[in-house]
């Protein structure tokens, strides 16, 4: 609904800021091209950076330790939606998978907002593809729980996770470990990174092809397996385009809904 | 302030859309590098892209005719305002020079709102590096206007505005023509503008050289003259190393000044 006063009487509310990084990638996808700024989507986003790290606090819960309010994630995920129901949101998107462990709580206390799930909207877009095999590339908070392999085993697709030694190499990309000079993508080294990710994906399709008796060039153009980057900040860092053709970027299909539904708010 | 329930309580608000990619630009910068994702700078932005377009609006105004509230940008910039109010901002910043043009009317409206002009921190970045000349590269509202020549004036700093031909230039490559198959920065076409600005710049820094009995080289060396990027969707756009190195980027300064002012936020 228009309203000169007030811009949109109800703007789509992002979460952002979990990584940053993360959520500029969001935003490109968001906006993609138009021919005037007046026709691109209208939205609010908050920066939430003060959102305390959600595999930390996933960890910490699981050794049965009791979260403080500064590391606890629902505090911080709690601020952000009232500020964007204040700023008059009523759609609102979390762009940070590992953040959706808390979504059921954000739901039970905000009955009356509409949440945009990454987790359904990434299912639903590997559903439509026809995918049978998915491997998972994601924080240990998001595999472990299990965000994306229940939702993916009830629709009938496997999920390959990685092992140990593949999930620190993510884990690297992901936050990088300043104590070893190590970049990950929180800490703007995308390149690093990238090398990461990169290995562990052609490792991953690799074994998936062995135990197929079949090449990684066989098993990537059957489109049958997809690569699922099931964190936002794996979609940033990784260029290779043949791993992008086999790709669902949670990312970008979270965008893309939400800006469906932005642009339904400016036509009615 | 921090305040668990509610994020930070008073976070910066930033009015984006005004061009969308300008804003993605405005944030690379705003939020910068950490190790950690909290500690980056917290944030509201408004993807204003409702606001009418300024430059149309200066012209109209200056043709004598009475703008329409969809036609005027000052609706759609006091309802951006609003929502960053409702927010919980009171620092705000708009990233459009244009849109500086509807700065004093905001001012008298929101007088408790501290507002952070962009033509303001531009100008004391030029003062700091010592400029004594400054190419102005912006759209015609913010030429037309004098928004940067009287500041610069005022400040002792010498203008060089672009021509006719040139100006033409510049608009194509901020809204590109669809009409023609040209594509601008605000139509998502960068690298066409890349193109526009490059030849511009490099043409007007000639014609100063000529005068001065000087070769280009000499008058980049010299540390003297400077190309303001008052369009925040020029500096989008230009990545000659040798024209960003004499360059003020008034996106990049009024995120370097926003910046400050979030961590200065955090640490209160």
């Amino acid at each position: 609904m228009r309203n000169t006063l007030s811009g949109l009487a109800t703007p789509i509310g992002i979460i952002g800021g979990m990584g940053p990084h993360a959520h500029l990638d969001f935003e490109k996808y968001l906006l993609g091209t138009a021919e005037h700024d007046q026709d691109y989507p209208s939205y609010v986003l908050v920066n939430a950076s003060y959102v305390a790290d959600r595999t930390t606090a996933y960890h910490a819960t699981k050794a049965g330790q009791l979260l403080s309010q500064a590391d606890n994630p629902l505090y911080g995920l709690r601020g952000a939606v009232i500020t964007l129901l204040r700023a008059g949101c009523q759609k609102i998107c979390m762009v940070c998978n590992t953040a959706h462990l808390w979504l059921s709580h954000l739901k039970e206390e905000f009955p009356y907002v509409e949440f945009i799930s990454i987790i359904d909207t990434s299912v639903q877009a590997l559903k439509k593809l026809g995918a049978e095999e998915v491997i998972l590339l994601a924080t240990e908070g998001t595999i472990r729980s299990g965000l994306y392999s229940n939702a993916l085993s009830a629709a009938g697709i496997v999920t390959h996770i990685p092992s140990i030694e593949y999930q620190i190499a993510i884990n690297e990309g992901i936050y990088g470990d300043p104590s070893q000079h190590i970049g990950g993508v929180k800490t703007g080294d995308i390149q690093a990174a990238n090398t990461r990710f990169t290995r562990v994906a052609y490792a991953m399709l690799n074994e998936i092809a062995q135990r197929k008796h079949k090449s990684v060039q066989e098993v990537i153009a059957s489109k049958r397996v997809y690569l699922g980057f099931f964190c936002t900040e794996i979609g940033v860092a990784i260029d290779d385009p043949t791993l992008r053709a086999i790709a669902v970027d949670s990312t970008e299909v979270l965008a893309a809904a939400m800006r469906q539904l932005a642009l339904e708010n400016k036509e009615s």
